[in-house]
């Protein structure tokens, strides 16, 4: 583990395939490298990615890419696709449109598997962003496949949401009803090009917008149009987070990553005691002798140790 | 309390909403009622509709109401909606393709906010079908606004799942990618007199539904062609579900439920705690002198009881 940590905070790209995918894995190597990275973390930005699919996310990303490249910085991109929640297993979402950046040292692409549980992908998709973090990258995409709860978690992970939206499939709509627009710091209003665009724009401003600390913009991404713009917004808005509650937020995000833990710890503490113990109180509810909250208060009662 | 619960009993309108919007509130008031009615639930059979946006749900849900009240039976309907997960505010699907039914004594027909965690809708759930089942419906449907992971959360409440699909939106990809391939226990192409409804079942037939036990149906839910049929396999399959593995099931829906509310009331207590003696620990993990799992752990043990 230590050589894969070593090789790590050299950037070197076989370890960081590897340490993503014991993250992945979830066992007890995934905590170790955790340990010896965190305090080595901390230095990267963290940008979300979000928006229902076929608004465009995965060009508009390949390139942002491009213009932070061409802006000195180095780019991690962690794409987090939908998987079943029973098999668990990932269906890769489009990666062909990063393809350009894939030989490029100073850019790292990876697809992660949501998993059933947003605990599950949240701890992941947390530790996955350390690694890039400790590897040397400064700028850390995260791209989602919108439209979710999901999106709704990693929105809280991240320092800054982008929420894309496409004119053709009435996203205004979508995007309410997801809300995705109570998590947007930026909404990008993508194929600006085509007709709706200004319509989709303005409904955005109005009912995102305006009375809120977020800004509405236009892009064209299978062009690159409005991309260096949007970057130059996402630096803006970082800089105005950084000097302005950043202490209070990474607080809060150090409780609810906290939270996040401690309860997958409780729930297999849970588990295995009702397994061993409390089958009786599961008969009870079961014969409808005991209703579920009292049930479910006296196993409490016996894990919880008193104040 | 009481007077509520008694009017219930009785399958009053007026208490049945009253004790739904007491759930929703998920107060101290909730807890009692669920205590008071817990003995007299069980007698309702509980039916999942879920699927993508447009596949025309509410229509087929309308429609089956229609054919279920012809046989007899009491229905009620719960519509899951999407809301924010920040103002906890739900948006009201369109129930207007239900209004048919809003004066017909045998259905009662209401919408439920999917708030922000899913534990939260899953006990407000669980707990209005109760609500619904000993106000004397014996056919419950929840429908649910698709394609996440709500909908695999609510396939373990229900017992039978409807995934309904639309040929005009390439729903057999959206389908695999939401999961909703692993969920079903009847899948129905909708809209079946558009062109794109045989592939579509064909696509299904290969991809979901052979090697496992489900069964594809096609409908045409506005004129209501192919529900009488969809009602008779909904039929078929529940009591095949009650014949067969009834009791397991049961015990593993008890299991899960006990863990949420286990779960819930864990986060309550370490959240308190967090605020009351650990703030120490969210400082060393902000100074990096201490990396989250190791932070973790150590609230964990001061909180869980040796065995």
């Amino acid at each position: 583990m230590a050589n894969i940590v070593d090789a790590l905070l050299k950037g070197e790209r076989w370890a960081i395939a590897k340490a993503i995918s014991i993250l992945e894995d979830d066992g007890i190597q995934a905590r170790e490298i955790v340990e010896m990275i965190f305090k080595h973390s901390g230095n990267a930005r963290v940008i979300g990615v979000t928006g229902p699919a076929g608004a465009g996310k995965s060009t508009l990303v390949g390139k942002m890419i491009g213009v932070y490249r061409a802006r000195g910085f180095r780019v991690g991109v962690l794409a987090v696709d939908p998987s079943s929640s029973i098999s668990g297993g990932a269906i890769l979402g489009d990666r062909v449109r990063m393809q350009e950046h894939a030989l490029d040292d100073g850019t790292y692409i990876r697809s992660m598997a949501s998993r059933g549980a947003s605990g599950g992908i949240s701890a992941a998709l947390r530790d996955a962003i350390r690694v890039l973090d400790v590897a040397g990258f400064n700028r850390i995409i995260v791209e989602s496949v919108g439209a979710g709860q999901l999106d709704v978690k990693i929105s809280s992970i991240v320092d800054l949401t982008i929420v894309v939206l496409n004119p053709q499939t009435g996203d205004s709509i979508q995007a309410i009803k997801a809300g995705l627009t109570e998590i947007g710091d930026i909404y990008v209003v993508n194929k600006a090009d085509i007709s709706g665009a200004n319509a989709l724009y303005n409904d955005i401003k109005s009912l995102v917008v305006d009375g809120r600390d977020a800004i509405a913009l236009k892009t064209v991404a299978v062009t690159g149009k409005g991309v260096d713009e949007l970057i130059d917004a996402v630096e803006h808005s970082l800089s105005k987070k950084l000097s302005n509650g950043y202490k209070e937020m990474m607080r809060k995000r150090v409780e609810s990553e906290l939270m996040d833990i401690i309860l997958s710890m409780l729930s297999k503490v849970v588990q295995e005691r009702i397994k061993k113990e409390e089958g009786g109180i599961i008969e009870k509810v079961l014969k409808k002798e005991m209703d579920p909250y009292n049930a479910a208060e006296s196993i409490v009662a016996k894990v919880i140790r008193d104040e």
